[in-house]
């Protein structure tokens, strides 16, 4: 029998590219799509593509009526909104995985400093794990509520989580991401700042500084080894819609310098279907994981300074949020990793 | 036990999508793949996304031992090539696509004509069956040796096919299709005409009036009725990747000022998955089948011209190359003609 | 001494054009900037790249003080607004020249058809000139209000006046025009429809039939022989932000099948420097009058169908809004046509 | 008189922004343009948009006949041409401004290391001055043959000079410079990695760690305070034509948090007409700049690492290139810096 799935914020693209990626889940149906701007209206007003394929409609969020037709529930709303609807259907005992930012944050203060907002209560930020399968794999099959990772710290944690784990990073110098995005992070509500006159043939830097991804790179990071880690973030924004890449400058203990790195990337994710370390000396594209779940890095090391350069790649929406979302599903029930999300980049 | 197929032009943009789709077709094991300009690589060379799914060598071309090890062939190769390598193949009797130009022209000496070039053998051009499911579905499942549709073709005749069966049409005044694509279907070899500094924010016409498409439509448009079709077509490029629009304008006869069209489109495509044709006064975009099979048909009467407006849009690499293909594939085994292809379109 | 001049609007992308343009004229300074959005605000900090070069206020709108400040006023407002506020300026005697729709169209019965709004009052639009200097050049001379021709019907007139002056339409049979644009003429105001992630890597078309620059276009082509002309318009959206293209499809009588159109074309436009004919066979893209007041024109005539092609492309920016409005200001000042606009467009 | 200018490599991008920069230039004229691989052809045989503007030949190299008809000779060659071309000009004495990257470095041998190519004779490195009017403007101004600086070193350079002149630099970490860059930089030679189905909608790292222009900015920094720097430089292509981004993460001495970076940079670049240091917590974007010479700069101080992240932005084809060479010109010529280069970013 297949489970009934609900997505709750379908009419944004974290909500859509859920239903592309449930609709070939072969243990999956999509049963309810909930829409707060849109309810009322047909899946197919919003997305003409869904014709005949997926027509159901956008309903208004109904808690008791979700909990009698559903077995999961995926948030694919803003953040600031699950941390307040979520509670319902996680005391219920509903399956939940929450895509937004809400339940990451372990300490509520922190999430109120960066989120400049208030925080979920603590006994549920408590019961969320936090869904990053290379990391916690164990965890979240044990796990009923997900915090599914955000799109940067995806991309960047598994590009660091190896060096870190080796040990070899030099403490007295800061790790500094420099992340480059496409436009869909940003969501689909219009505005002046993601219209395409102002995006197209442009490049430009944002939340210098200020990214509310940082704190939740730190707490990662500080997890592994039990030991504060530090780092200096930038987003960037580069003119097309899909796919983040971070370029990783990870500072290595002056006696490692004859290591091979990629030997020891490539050791550490042999076990991990979506991590794909590049051969030595070859690059990741973002075109080259387009509308798929892996995560793709390049590892190497500069002699002239000691220090590794990890270039890593996903697609924001898949990896970074639905695919990852799903490869989580997957997990809380002991299917295969891999079911509905083994397929190959579109290209070109 | 699963088909074995055979790509033969595996390194063009036609190649890499039939692999990627073929990949996910439950009936189907990729076996072998050959390239002219790239044998003796690994396929990941070429394409690095497809490291650990796809891990095939580029061969160089075997008759004897592909005859041996396939069930079926797909040639991705450009125009010219076919016409010398497909007939020892057909004649073994190994079943044989061809995404090529070279055996949809009836008549050789239009080929020569419009493509500047030698025609195959008329034997070989007999046999060909046109891989247009929609309009010749019973001839393909009884077929052997299917001759794909181009690209445009695919886009204007699923959007014209029911103008000229419905009897509707003008003949006194000319259909003019305006067609408009991305740069894939240049194809993967470098030139100056698809570098991206030249193509980037930038529209421009090509092959005005002498678009080797123009007689392919004729011939079908011609044959639906057993009477002379002429056509004026002009392409444009535009930049993006994929997918192609046509703006199709039908000269409607006097009378005829009050009928619903869309409704007879419908009527028309009712058994066709693939051709979804649009409520009224919608209209599709080339991204709302990105990556999919589908062909998506607006339709609108102009009272002032009596004209009909027919926008149609596909994936050209998709319903206009390899999934046309697949759906080809499927026909001639008689499965189910979606097998493979039952996607929802990646967006945004 | 510098005429000074005012521009309404200038916070949107044809205000900016004008600032831009204007900066570079050697007869002009740019003395007032109103804004009714963001009044109070610097037209830097909405658009940073004026920074040390026009540090000016946005205003708000005072009609006396601009009579007070300024030679000349511009409007780049949205269409409905000058219809209202153009009068007090014109009354005055201040020359204005209007970049948008309200003064277009003669009949105020046909604005409020395809407008969808209350036409201006018509003492108005009788003194208004349309500012298509190619073919009202002199009357604009004589002017001291210019409706600035919309940016489709500028680059569809300019190819197809030619062929109505010459007599050589074929009129049993309609004009189609085909036009296709960058999104910047959607103007600076968010919403879903323009946002980058629904744009890029998309093309389609928009309110075919429906659009507004229609009865344009018919009001200036019935002019020119004094015989009503109808045209079938559809318009359609490209990912690219400059732009436009018209394909124009001209049906062409019988007996003037061995015509050289180019040549025609080209003694047409002998004394037009912002027109320029593109040699035989040879094809105009629109990045190659990036930036620029240019009007490239292509012209083919297809034998099978009897019917003119003719390709014609502008920066909608440009010559489509700004240039335009500062060729018409040259010609109101009996300055030379090209002051301010003699610029190679930026390529690539 | 006119100061009369060749071109050599006029083909190319930074020769046709040459001559558009050129043409706008009040005191020079174009006389002369050599194409190796186009010679015999007129300009507009390659570059339509310059019909009826600049109508010149692309004639083949004659040194002599270019001493006899020009003033000035500009190379816009790809680098390993001047080094063999351009000594015959100069021990003629004829005023020569390069943009290839053939005299940047003063060290034969650190030339032959990252460039993979024998250099330049030490004579004529020894003459070459390094054409960054920031740093070196008296030193151009009395100069006869100017190296122009690459792209990637303007951008970074000029974000990272006021740090060393001011001596806050901790210098037991490294800078970091992450370079972004459009396509334009490869050049008009068609080549896999550039068509635009590649690059389109794609972020991808090249040349990690490897790049040329990694010892022309080590030598500069190290000049300025003659003291060595070494930095770490990686490279990422973006899908857009125009543009460098470069974010610069430069590690700062302990005792300097209260440091208002801001202020600093903007009294260092209080008399440098293209530097524009924007306001505090604002940050520039490509597009900002397209089209023009300047390189806008914004800065941020990280307290939590104690590191200054300054994003710097330029026009890669202008200030990265022909601009800054035009300002060069300006500069040996002791004219007003700004001759030729005082417009407005063409936004949007």
């Amino acid at each position: 029998m297949l489970l009934k799935a609900c997505v709750i914020g379908a009419n944004g693209y974290g909500g859509i590219e859920l239903i592309r990626l449930l609709y070939s889940h072969p243990k999956v149906t999509i049963d309810v799509l909930v829409s707060h701007s849109t309810q009322g209206q047909a899946i197919t007003a919003q997305y003409p593509q869904l014709q005949n394929i997926v027509e159901l409609p956008l309903e208004k969020l109904d808690v008791n009526e979700i909990l009698d037709r559903v077995d999961v529930v995926f948030f694919a709303t803003p953040s600031g909104i699950t941390k307040d609807i979520a509670p319902a259907f996680i005391e219920a005992g509903l399956p939940c995985i929450d895509l937004s930012g809400d339940f990451r944050l372990k300490d509520g203060d922190v999430y109120s400093e960066w989120y400049k907002n208030t925080p979920a209560q603590q006994q549920f930020l408590d019961r969320a794990v936090y869904g990053l399968a290379e990391l916690y794999r164990g965890d979240i099959q044990q796990a009923a509520f997900i915090a599914n990772p955000g799109c940067y710290p995806t991309a960047a944690l598994l590009g660091i989580i190896p060096a870190i784990k080796l040990g070899v990073i030099d403490e007295s110098r800061t790790i500094i991401i420099d992340g480059k995005t496409g436009v869909s992070g940003a969501g689909r509500k219009p505005a002046l700042g993601t219209i395409f006159s102002e995006i197209n043939e442009n490049t430009k830097a944002y939340k210098v500084g200020t990214h509310q991804h940082i704190p939740e790179m730190e707490q990662v990071l500080s997890d592994i080894n039990n030991q504060q880690v530090t780092i200096l973030f930038n987003a960037h924004l580069v003119p097309m819609t899909r796919g983040i890449l971070c370029s990783i400058y990870i500072p290595i203990n002056d006696n490692l310098t004859d290591t091979n790195f990629t030997e020891l990337y490539k050791e550490t994710y042999r076990d991990d279907y979506f991590i794909r370390v590049r051969p030595e000396k070859t690059w990741p594209a973002t075109k080259e994981v387009y509308g798929t779940n892996f995560c793709d890095i390049g590892v190497g090391f500069d002699q002239r300074t000691n220090t590794l350069t990890v270039v890593s790649v996903i697609d924001n929406l898949v990896k970074g949020a639905a695919g990852q979302a799903v490869q989580n599903l997957n997990l809380v029930n002991h299917w295969d990793e891999k079911l509905g999300l083994d397929t190959i980049p579109t290209y070109p």
